[in-house]
């Protein structure tokens, strides 16, 4: 190892699904049929609203910088879009177009993390989370989750653990890996008790959009007071385009504001225009479609893995994602992966990937393909179980 | 303040230069007209087969994520080019395509730059260069240059000021706001020097391709243990679609993956795709007429502001900057250009935003506008000076 390695990338955790993923590429390179339940990115393409709205900017010949916030017709519009949904008003000053969740993550964690200091998250978590806290040296501090709590922090947890040294919390709802949603008291709570607290509270609303029983709640109907990283990649279906947004406390929208301009001078203008066409009537009802066929392989799925003996304590209520407990196969999921992917050519994602809790016992299934392949793999799956 | 505002969110600068947009924007709207010489972006739109190849890429409808180092098609090409350019060979595993120079700098120093370490760079310099450093954590110590080393660090500058708290040196060629290229035997100097000292040498070259004298020279040219940062921006005039790349020692190929995929997820696709398009020979011979009319200007302009007072001790040799010295006509170059924007509609850059080395008898004046509005601007401000 390179002496010159800054020691957050030491700490940085690989993906252990890349391995299987490179192993899947030599067996398809090979012939072997896959079938990928291992992917957070949605099969549908982008809307045809949006690809024409990208096309026509583009053929304007203009593809300039925007302002580091991000055009303001499409401020207007998240604003708006805020309006209709949740029925909150959001300031537009507060809101800043960022390439992708991952750019809104990078601002909120910037404007406020010093190194040191510490999140508490839930265990299991999606790891990008506790690696961009990683990159500000600041510390991800996680606390085990359960069907109990819907896999979410609760607020009794967050006033136990909380420190001299606690920034804030990172809630994501829906969770990924579970799928589940936090109730709407939860958050409230939860937001009311960070508050109190004099911490920063951090929501991922990324798979906001894509709930199938219950309604997603924003953090911004209880408070003005905190941090919401959204998304245009999974319910608008833009994942290649990288266009977010970030809504921030008003107290933080000059350093934001800054800091964009430092790091990031501006999102690609034509995501940002195409972005502009994600909330027509009629791509909105396009999505809804595709919001119906998530929910179909999701029950699809759900029954498939408990048939087969998978345990899952709580369906989910959203993203595309079951975390299923396999603990009645196996004590290693990772091996398990490994040798079903070896086996029967189905890829899906260790526990491992998303913290330590109980993670030798989970796997999480996408079902970000169609019921007819998720046929063929559960087809597989069994004939994997029962040879075991 | 809010009490949750990170240390380095307080300490990263402000560009002065917003507050002459502010007030630009508020002429323009009263109908005054002004002429924009403090823009860092080329004026000419993006050449038409790169468009073409973004419009598509589009129209495949298919706009998912790419591979977190970026398409290998077009990391080949970028190795190809410097094959063709430079004479050097870059492994393409050691090139990762990134969303602007920006994404290129966060991967270098995120990489390897530790909170509390430095790193030495020219004063002036461009101000992000720095922001990036506070990002980290890290310290830019910057070092006072002048027209005997072309506004360049110099190898004994960097054994001079090495402590064991500097992790690096940041050299940019050509220059902005100086718009002065590093020597091929001064860089190769700086180059051996730090790596004699065990540190980290970082290239900016975003400005390589718009160089009007001699050639530039990349800093692979001399060793393959350098961070490299380029970009689509300038002399590809890609700026809006934010894709630029960055090269490191094979050393860090792994970790800068970890962290590119962590950060970025990916550089939007279809930038990429366009790209692509960028080595095209008819494109090459497009940017190639569009270089001499920045030749043409760089001419122009530096006659100009010499006919009418100003100092400026080198030729620039790139980039569509001149960085003229207006002490005989003031001691602060800010209320100079305030003034100048009051009375005669016409926006330049004050030194301050470059760092404290004589910033206050300094201005940047960006020719990224044509020589038509050019003389108009050498008009105005001549009837500034002689009225002052």
């Amino acid at each position: 190892m390179d002496v010159r390695l800054a020691k957050r990338a030491q700490e940085i955790s690989p993906f252990y699904v890349m391995e299987l993923l490179r192993r899947a590429k030599q067996l398809e390179a090979q012939g072997k049929d896959i079938i990928h339940m291992e992917i957070g990115e949605p099969d549908f393409t982008t809307p045809p609203a949006i690809m024409e709205a990208g096309i026509r900017q583009l053929k304007t010949g203009e593809v300039k910088y925007t302002p580091a916030a991000g055009l303001p017709e499409l401020r207007e519009k998240i604003a708006e879009f805020y309006r209709q949904r949740y029925a909150v008003t959001v300031d537009k000053k507060r809101i800043f177009v960022t390439p992708g969740a991952s750019g809104a993550f990078l601002l909120a964690l910037g404007v406020t993390l010093n190194p040191e200091e510490e999140l508490l998250m839930a265990d299991p978590c999606y790891p990008c989370n506790s690696n961009f806290i990683r990159l500000f040296d600041g510390k991800a501090r996680t606390l085990p989750v359960d069907a109990a709590s819907r896999y979410q922090l609760t607020a009794a947890q967050i006033k136990q653990h909380w420190t001299k040294n606690t920034k804030g919390v990172l809630i994501a709802s829906p969770s990924n890996p579970t799928g589940t949603l936090i109730g709407a008291e939860q958050l409230k709570q939860a937001v009311h008790t960070v508050n109190a607290l004099g911490g920063c509270f951090y929501s991922d609303e990324i798979y906001h959009g894509l709930v199938y029983d219950d309604k997603a709640t924003t953090a911004l109907e209880f408070s003005d007071n905190v941090f919401v990283i959204n998304s245009f990649s999974k319910y608008f279906g833009m994942t290649g385009w990288r266009v977010g947004w970030l809504i921030v406390p008003e107290a933080f929208i000059d350093a934001t504001e800054k800091l964009a301009q430092n790091i990031f001078i501006a999102t690609a203008t034509h995501s940002q225009y195409a972005a502009l066409a994600a909330f027509d009537p009629h791509t909105l009802a396009e999505l809804e479609h595709r919001r119906a066929e998530f929910e179909r392989r999701r029950d699809f799925l759900y029954d498939a893995l408990l048939n087969l003996g998978f345990e899952i304590p709580i369906k989910p209520d959203g993203a595309f994602y079951i975390y299923a407990n396999c603990s009645k196969f196996t004590d290693d999921s990772f091996q398990f992966a490994l040798d079903l992917l070896e086996a029967e050519g189905v890829a899906v994602t260790p526990g491992k990937d998303f913290g330590i809790n109980e993670a030798n016992h989970y796997l999480r299934f996408a079902y970000t393909t169609s019921i007819d392949r998720m046929i063929v793999a559960m087809q597989r799956l069994d004939r994997f179980i029962n040879k075991g």
